[in-house]
Formats: structure tokens, sequence, C-alpha cells
């Protein structure tokens, strides 16, 4: 058993913390740590493959291109879709996601 | 977006909720809320494959055969194996898990 709360920063760090928790064919789940990190302005994020994203500590703010901009807090859930451009407006010091990456066939 | 702390009982329930949040191939994202269930005094759960469990809100002891009893707080994550036999010995009301079933190949 491990903890998602293990380790966390009090203070913002040079960058976001990444950590593959479980690999299992066609899908990755990986732990963030942001310490106030967000996409540089006029920046846009976007993956190939789908993926799945919940909020379980701290707040951030999430723009799907498009769309208004969503504050997350603890619980949120939604899914990027593969090639979706999306950025992260914000996050609070510590802020802690779950991702799910979906690697499997498109 | 939603929120896996969406419409939570305040007590307890005749049964567990279970709700498909997300399928794709080889996985399937589900959110399980408990209310005081528990596994019947002797008996053991076991699934034909892999499932990693996070505990997001509540707390719930869990044991693995052979090994001593959990108490899962939120942020807590574990793999439990495929054929792995386990119990939930005890849940609060209202407990949020969030599992992730692997389908895709053994």
């Amino acid at each position: 058993m491990d903890s998602l709360f293990r380790d966390l920063p009090s203070n913002a760090e040079a960058a976001e913390r990444f950590e593959e928790l479980l690999t299992r064919p066609g899908v990755r789940i990986e732990r963030i740590v942001s310490s106030g990190q967000s996409t540089p302005p006029g920046e846009w994020m976007e993956q190939p493959r789908d993926e799945w994203v919940l909020l379980v500590a701290g707040r951030a703010g999430l723009t799907l291109e498009g769309e208004p901009p969503l504050t997350l807090q603890p619980g949120d859930h939604l899914l990027i879709p593969a090639s979706r451009r999306h950025r992260v407006d914000w996050t609070e010091t510590p802020t802690v996601w779950l991702a799910v990456h979906f690697e499997g066939g498109i």
C-alpha cells in the first residue's frame, strides 16, 4: 500500500513531479504533483491518446480549447480526449492529480 | 467534468453503489460508494484480473489473505492482483473508492 499524499512539497518546486504508479497493457496510471506550475501563456498541450484525470488534492484551473475555464476541486474528474488542446491555467501548492493514460488501440 | 463526491449518502444504504466512469480497451474505471458494507464473515472476494484501488474519501479496512489487516485512508492505493483473495472488513459512511479494472491480456 502506498499513498498519493506521500512526500508532498510544501513550497513551489522548479517542475511538476510525474510518478508512474502502475502500467498494464493499454493503460498507465500516474501521479502528478503540481506546485504552482501552469502551461505557459499562449501555449496548449495535447496528447495522441485519451487521458482521464482526477484532481485528488489542491485546486487547479484547466481549460479545454473552445470551452470556459474550469476550476477543479478534489474529486473532480474529466476525460481529456486524444488530440484535444488544453492548458493548465494555474495550480495550488501542492496539487495532486491522478492521470490514467490510455495507450491501447485508437 | 463530474465529481467523485457527487450525491454521496449520509446514512447507510442497503448495498454498495457501483458506477462505471469510463471504459476503454483493456481497462474500466469505476466509482464505488460504500456506506458501512463489509464482506460477510469468513468469506473472501477474488477476481480473475488485476484491480487497482484508491481510497478517495472515508476509511476502510481491507485484508489480503495471509497479510495483516490494512486501514485505508484517503490517498491510499494498492494493487489487488488477479486471483488474490481479499476482503473488506469494514467501511465508513460514506467511503468513496476509485477502482481500475484491467481486463486486457493476462
